[in-house]
């Protein structure tokens, strides 16, 4: 089944959900009257970051290794991470007893490698300037008869994480809110694809905005041009998390048609995001998962109803963090 | 009907979730395979320190506010607190249009007392080993007419934290999951009572244990004694939240019949429970409300079943939390 699929639909979304009930941690849409008042608005924070490995990565991976066949399962999988995809990989593969390959930049940070080797998996890794994660995986894959899950650009991924989708808005339902817009940190765009199709249909009223680092905006540009369009610099984002270097082929055929408009933030406003969220919402952020948070702050987002902010990772550094606390 | 109460029961529990439905955040039960491994039993985590403010506390304020009449809503509201129950009357009050004055220690952690003031609540200070802040909030409330609400020996105070006990009752049988046993953090025992009372109908067979601070174990203490001892010291353990001088009247009613026993672990413990917090569970917590944790991650909690384990506050100084990052 899984191999006529080309891009997710919502029912692979509603599958997914299913499928994945009870493995994943319900994550909370947090409240705070000081980002209230801050915004001028309801803001509403689906913390991601407290998903199993500290991301929404985990869903996706979780999706997938669950759709493996039983040679599938003993050769293993491999995967090309900046680190989230990584563990979220690393985890799933584990509680299902599939070995895992992972090719991770020699540049990562080191919470993230350690939870990768922590959860059994195996780590090579490359040179995020000069070699292709692409290339290395599909070759480690070849050599293995493993089958290899790409970050954002598979369909069964997506929808995994297209759960984060269904969950909240559930969980707006529940409170009989209806949510004017939500903006999600957007690297290959995979997150944003899978929740733009559960909220085609669950709040199609809400514009969906994706969050970048300025320079890094690829989405935002693609958008407008109507086309994929590639970031010129590779690194120098604090933002480890959101630099691929463009949208995925798939998640953009998805998201040109349902995502309103890309939005982005300097690494300033993510600092400031990171602390706001560690003195007022008591929640761990990585740099790339606050990215939206920071957009949201400053006020960028259209509109003054009812505000979802997607908080996306908590993998960070503790040396990154103590510079975040002292402000 | 409230001045009928004296102690409160299941059904003021069921009342305190239906008047507080949509008006709490419903927090989650984080998992975490690394918690899992170092305590070698499945660990829920009831992250309480993603509540409004910070703390369950707003819980508690929240029913207690929402139960005054018309004539007390324009006088206001008292309260005397270490910190949380602060915020939480504070954020409550000023929901309802309600005024408040909050009797604070003076050595009370910046963070709590800006919570409270950013809130619109008047702050009164006071010496914590020199003045009786119980006096202190008789006379200001006397002087206001206003209502007092005391921390945790109140009826409906309790009713509202026990919220938190079936809120968490419903997400285990969600997951199909009994709990074999639950820890809490226990200060004047108000959080106890209630989970306890709601547990005692939902989860009937789950021993349920206080967490406290080594040298200011009274809780234990007095469960072993069966009647109400007081802690020597009343400062000098970094658990600010936790150093009441003894379980309240109320509270200890209920607790001494439906708590299994107390443990405690030192600072140092809870010191590493924030910082694998921080890193694991990607939360921040205080150190009162990392206490539970501690203990659990010291394997000291009996049995090997599903532990479910309280995390209750998470308003730290940054300074205090750059030390725990440093490890």
């Amino acid at each position: 089944m899984i191999q006529e699929h080309v891009l997710p639909d919502y029912a692979d979304i509603c599958a997914a959900h299913n499928r994945l009930g009870g493995h994943v941690v319900r994550t909370p849409l947090l409240r705070c009257d000081a980002l209230d008042s801050l915004v001028k608005r309801p803001v509403f924070v689906k913390a991601e970051n407290l998903q199993k490995t500290g991301s929404f990565k985990y869903r996706g991976a979780s999706n997938r290794i669950k759709l493996l066949d039983q040679v599938q399962k003993k050769n293993g999988v491999v995967a090309y991470s900046s680190g989230n995809h990584a563990q979220g990989i690393a985890a799933a593969a584990a509680e299902a007893g599939v070995p895992a390959v992972i090719v991770m930049p020699n540049d990562v940070p080191s919470v993230k490698s350690d939870g990768v080797l922590a959860r059994g998996a195996k780590i090579v890794g490359y040179d995020r300037l000069r070699e292709n994660r692409e290339e290395i995986g599909a070759r480690i894959a070849q050599e293995r008869g493993a089958v290899l899950i790409p970050p954002y650009d598979d369909a069964m991924v997506m929808a995994g994480q297209g759960t984060v989708g269904i969950e909240c808005a559930e969980q707006f339902i529940e409170q009989g809110i209806s949510p004017e817009a939500l903006i999600v940190n957007a690297g290959g765009g995979g997150l944003t694809a899978g929740i733009a199709l559960a909220w085609a249909e669950h709040c199609p009223n809400a514009a969906i905005y994706t969050a970048e680092p300025e320079g890094f905006d690829d989405h935002k540009r693609s958008f407008e041009a109507g086309r994929r369009l590639q970031n010129v610099a590779l690194g120098g984002s604090i933002c480890d998390a959101l630099l691929t270097p463009e949208p995925g082929l798939l998640t953009f055929e998805i998201n040109r048609h349902l995502v309103r408009a890309g939005l982005s933030a300097d690494d300033e406003a993510v600092f400031e995001a990171m602390r706001f969220a560690f003195l007022h919402l008591k929640i761990v952020l990585e740099p790339g998962g606050a990215m939206a948070l920071a957009i949201a702050m400053l006020g960028h987002v259209p509109g003054d109803g009812p505000l979802c902010v997607l908080a996306t990772g908590g993998n960070v550094d503790p040396a990154l963090f103590t510079r975040v606390l002292k402000g």
